[in-house]
């Protein structure tokens, strides 16, 4: 079973979060270890963990870690101590909503303790973050449920990126709808793209789908066109780090492209996110704030072997924005909604 | 100056052909040594060169080398011998045609030699390759001039793979289009896709283009959609491995997605080829052999760098085939044509 994030509690009654390396993944399974919030932001913002639902789910688990590393004579208030806490861990990745959903969320827990903490403060959060990752699996079920019946009996399915188990406390969003409908009985067969720079499909989709035995082929991001020009793709089924109330979707850059070749092609493009990536502040996806990442994503592979000339000029955002008009429905754990309905569920 | 296939004698007055080794750019500068029409078939087929035109003149020395390795002692008639070395050079790649109009443009001169060989027949074969070559650099530069017409003062071009001086005999033919342009004082800025799985526009393009000093910036293949939103673009321009009479482009894998874009956003979509590369004997692109290349190029980077699971499944189609019908016009050295004019032209 693909665990992401763990909680462990050490033999001398510590906490510690296990984070498993996607860096490394498939080739090697290793897991930093944090022990403090400082280390989990480095460990969310190095992309050791990733994927909108599971970048909060750490993020919760910062907030706990966080707590416990407070130190009453070091002479700052607990609160404001957990604000420096929140905030460091809020400035890690800026696309993905589910992690400021998760600080905030946590900080209901943290916020009326005022200047000091007791031991069952820190627990208590703790347990909050775990539970924010249970839950999350249960949603991811949901979702795939309600997803899954969007599909016919025998379907091939493009997906990019990782919405995966790996991407969330378990299960998946993008995948857990392909799951579902494996669970349900239909053939699925997925075309991966691997997702350039960071090669989240080869690396985590591709992995993940072998591992569950779902017959899955690997292609690079330019191919997906020629295959739906032969009628081989049936639907299109991505994940997403934000949602606007009008129904727009950030998600991993390349996402816009699959979105508009599959309206040129008359397939189905779907959505599927929890409630949590649903950013109802928001009017729209061009305000979403669009992370740039280093340069060396695209010019090295691992830290080490270069792929193009030195001091080349490179723009590496991370994700791109998908105007509602292209999706055809979002899944989520409330039920499959058409763009358009977003704003009329907001809380 | 980019050279990418050298015609070489040496001090005992054998020919040698130097072919630039693509695989190795733009971190090593190395050449494969061609004394014979199997090291030259190897080179072909290994992608040491590649690019349609540099292809079709890689496989004219790869004629004449053979020439040269013909041996009356060995019993086969001069002929028989060099159908032999023609079919060998003929089944490296599939799709770019201009191989196939080399091969036969080669067999017009030594056809007529029947069952031997003098000294000044593979003499007249060199000079004949290196006659293609330099004749490729004048189509090349004829082609740019022709092409730069479309583009505005200023523009910022997309482009997919390479097809520029290291495609070609010299110069190039998108990139030819975008050098004729700077050379006609227009303010070109280029964004090249990096083209996986072979990423010829990270290791090729780039390289070119820093080197005559025109602005480029390096994308992944997923990047173009979003730019094209953000109204970045004002052309896609890219070269071709076969159009058909019907003005269908076959080209690097991608390029389809692109041109589905273009039309999506408003942008032209230009197809910069040689005359040579029209294959006037088929009706359409359905028609055009695709080539399926190894799944070690998508699953490594390099001979040895793994970037996938073991045993993944891969579909590694290098070329599609884009519809005349998103081409807003083919550049040729005899001018700009739409794709439906290009039936009109056939000799």
């Amino acid at each position: 079973m693909i665990d992401a994030v763990r909680w462990v509690r050490t033999p001398e009654n510590r906490h510690e979060v296990h984070v498993l390396d996607q860096r490394l993944l498939p080739l090697r399974t290793e897991f930093v270890v944090c022990s403090d919030h400082l280390e989990m932001a480095s460990s969310i913002r190095d992309m050791v963990v990733r994927g909108a639902p599971a970048i909060g789910i750490a993020a919760a688990f910062g907030v706990a870690l966080g707590s416990q590393s407070f130190r009453a004579d070091a002479g700052i208030p607990y609160s404001d101590y957990m604000e420096g806490v929140s905030r460091i861990l809020g400035e890690t990745r800026p696309t993905a909503v589910n992690l400021f959903w998760a600080l905030n969320r946590m900080k209901a827990l943290w916020f009326p303790e005022s200047d000091s903490v007791l031991p069952a403060g820190t627990e208590l959060l703790f347990q909050e973050a775990q539970h924010i990752k249970e839950e999350d699996v249960r949603l991811n079920m949901a979702m795939g449920d309600h997803g899954q019946r969007l599909l016919p009996e025998t379907c091939t399915v493009l997906t990019h990126c990782n919405a995966g188990a790996l991407a969330t406390g378990g299960f998946g969003t993008a995948l857990g709808v392909i799951r579902a409908a494996v669970g349900a009985g239909k053939i699925i067969r997925v075309f991966a793209d691997e997702t350039r720079p960071y090669l989240q499909g080869a690396r985590l989709t591709a992995y993940e789908l072998m591992e569950d035995g779902i017959p899955t082929t690997l292609i690079t991001d330019g191919m997906g066109a020629s295959l739906m020009a032969k009628k081989k793709i049936d639907a299109v089924i991505v994940g997403a780090d934000r949602v606007t109330s009008n129904g727009d979707v950030a998600n991993k850059i390349g996402t816009y492209g699959l979105a508009v070749l599959s309206r040129a092609h008359g397939i189905p493009f779907y959505v599927a996110a929890p409630f949590s990536t649903i950013d109802f502040s928001l009017s729209s996806g061009d305000r979403i704030p669009i992370e740039e990442r280093s340069p060396d994503e695209v010019t090295h592979i691992g830290p080490d072997i270069r792929i193009a000339p030195e001091g080349v000029s490179v723009y590496n955002p991370a994700f791109d924005v998908t105007p509602a008009e292209y999706i055809t429905a979002i899944i989520t754990e409330k039920g499959v909604f058409k763009p358009s309905e977003i704003r009329s569920m907001a809380p």
